[in-house]
């Protein structure tokens, strides 16, 4: 008889993504004639620049030509994708094998938890996406969530992390903005060669830091490339959430206790787990890392800097407490420890407002909402107007 | 200190996708000048047929439109695609809900692998893709192989099968052709009944069935809906190789022995590990579904037949022994129990021709040498006149 994998039971909780459509829908089944505005979302909305859906198109017809059809191409990605990332993303820190292309960030953290011994501890910022705890949860690990709260910063205290095997971080993190500065980066970076513990970072937002002293990526710092793995992703660079594409790196030097380096069997897990990525959205890969790509999402991101700017005036005037906004579009309101999942229906039911409990990202996003700046310009100026309809006073 | 996987010890070998190419490419630098001919391929080569490579582009450039733009889809697929596939591929024996979008079987089988517990025990045809092995040892599970051998009809002794929480069936089955009659699979279904086993079907290749009285789908079998997951794929029904689109279908009727719905649990797991497959690739895949498209692939799948039966009467010509084609482009082709690695080497160094090893797919596939009717005609033709400067006496 077949056994259910016992980590199901571990997952605590409904997912997130699938949790506010449901409650989203069942709002709108009894209040079909109102218009909500979406202040939720954590995908781009802007158009693919010109530069990319161009490479996007010529690929999509070349493979409908004799000479230009190809069929599989390797596990790991097209060379040409794989240089473009070691030579442009980290400046031929990395040669092309230690590159690898995937559908993204989500699917590689995935893939990732494969290369760990099942009873592995990982450590988690708390609050933070949910993929790493329930592919984490999924696998069979132990889960020790870091606190990130007010007090630090949104950052976990970085003295009083418990020994692990494994430490995800997330910088700038979602849905806190809060990114790690070089210093404290540094510290982990020596911290996990003490421990022998290895850093799973997941630059999935490094294009939206503005800040030049801020790293945009762990192997900024000395001594990561024996102790980190480094995830990214052209979702939300380049408008790619619905294209898919990311990329891992595993550095040649990083190697487990006993002494095999991970690069073998990463390399392996993704020939068996894995069958490459679209050619059609690799292409666009390319086109997104070539010099008036970079340039062109270098403002498509401003534009959602500046929603995230708008919206952040607006909330402070109307009294509200607001935190993040500059590494990320995603703004952190203080609720005072109030619950989340109450006041996303209030700002639902009162407001036609749809935002994102804190409490979703993990126990110690309670309190919070997520507002993001990621829509149009348009519905970040709706979302204003409705939230002059209700009164921080009454939530 | 962070420990292994203890599951990838379990592997016995290199990726056969790897080591050939890595052997062909030894050849190639040591002969600069010899020009090879490629009859290993289980790639498709034909160019995606105008509706489909229509849709890929009218949605690329969708994509970069504002009207037109869409980030993230739900994970488990556009209901678009999901319905078309219900109801085209499965004659509305499903409802959408129960069809996951993927980007191709080999990621469906090794994401389905974590939805049991990591000691079940899994049977596998012998010879088989690659996959079914690779992913079931690295997430820890016990694999039985099943000799599908030439007394048997490459089929395994169904009555000999173990006690099993998991059979994967490949079918037709890659690389030996073999197909499952409508009777021994009704055998199978009742066994997995009685057992409490679960069978995993692969139907990759369902496409290049002709005969009508043999099953598609294991869905056609009365029952099976309580036993059995099915991965279908576009890959090698319409070229969707370096495209990436494919299907799990997982019954509501299906349940673990303590009663839970797969459902349920896959639904949840595909929201944690997989992010939705390419907008693009999914308009491809609708365009691929409708009259127009399924009657343009119905040809190109006939080309390919066609090659397979080309190369198979040469061969047979030749005096080789020489089963399959009839149900993939593959020829299962009988050296006598000769080493096939040694063959392998033999025809690339004799006769400048790349075949693939039976051995590379399970120790019962051993003295065999797959041949492939996937590459254009000419190539097709170039193996054949190469064949004819190699003897079989010589071999």
């Amino acid at each position: 008889m077949v056994k259910r994998s016992p980590h199901f039971s571990t997952l605590s909780q409904a997912d997130l993504f699938v949790e506010i459509p449901r409650r989203v829908e069942s709002f709108r089944k009894k209040n079909p004639h109102v218009h909500l505005v979406n202040l939720s979302i954590g995908d781009t909305s802007q158009p693919l620049i010109p530069p990319i859906h161009e490479a996007l198109v010529k690929e999509a017809h070349q493979l409908g030509t004799r000479e230009g059809y190809k069929g599989y191409g390797p596990e790991q990605g097209t060379q040409e994708l794989r240089e473009a990332i070691a030579q442009i993303v980290y400046r031929h820190q990395f040669s092309s094998e230690e590159i690898f292309i995937s559908d993204g960030a989500k699917c590689d953290i995935g893939r990732l938890q494969l290369l760990f011994a099942s009873c592995s501890s990982v450590a988690v910022q708390d609050p933070v996406y949910p993929a790493y705890v329930d592919t984490s949860l999924l696998s069979g690990k132990k889960i020790h969530l870091l606190p990130c709260l007010k007090e630090n910063g949104f950052l976990p205290d970085v003295e009083k992390i418990p020994s692990v095997d494994l430490l995800f971080l997330s910088s700038p993190n979602n849905p806190t903005d809060a990114v790690f500065t070089r210093d404290e980066l540094t510290y982990l970076v020596r911290w996990a060669h003490k421990e022998g513990t290895i850093i799973i970072f997941d630059a999935a937002y490094a294009s939206y830091i503005t800040d030049p002293t801020l790293p945009h990526s762990i192997y900024e710092i000395e001594g990561a490339k024996e102790v980190a793995i480094e995830v990214g992703s052209f979702s939300k660079s380049a408008g790619f959430t619905g294209v898919r594409l990311g990329w891992s790196v595993v550095p040649k030097e990083l190697c487990y206790e006993e002494g095999t380096p991970l690069l073998r069997d990463w390399d392996r897990l993704v020939s068996a787990f894995y069958n490459g990525s679209s050619r059609i959205s690799q292409k666009g890969g390319i086109a997104a890392l070539t010099k008036e790509g970079l340039e062109g999402l270098s403002k498509q991101i401003g534009y959602y800097q500046e929603n995230a700017q708008i919206l952040k005036r607006a909330l402070s005037e109307k009294g509200y407490a607001v935190y993040g906004g500059h590494h990320t579009p995603f703004l952190w309101v203080d609720f005072n420890k109030r619950n989340s999942w109450d006041l996303f229906s209030q700002f639902l039911e009162q407001a036609h407002l749809i935002l994102i409990p804190g409490r979703g990202f993990g126990p110690s996003g309670e309190g919070f909402m997520r507002v993001s700046g990621f829509g149009h310009r348009e519905e970040i100026f709706k979302g204003i107007e409705r939230l002059s309809c209700i009164s921080l006073q009454s939530l």
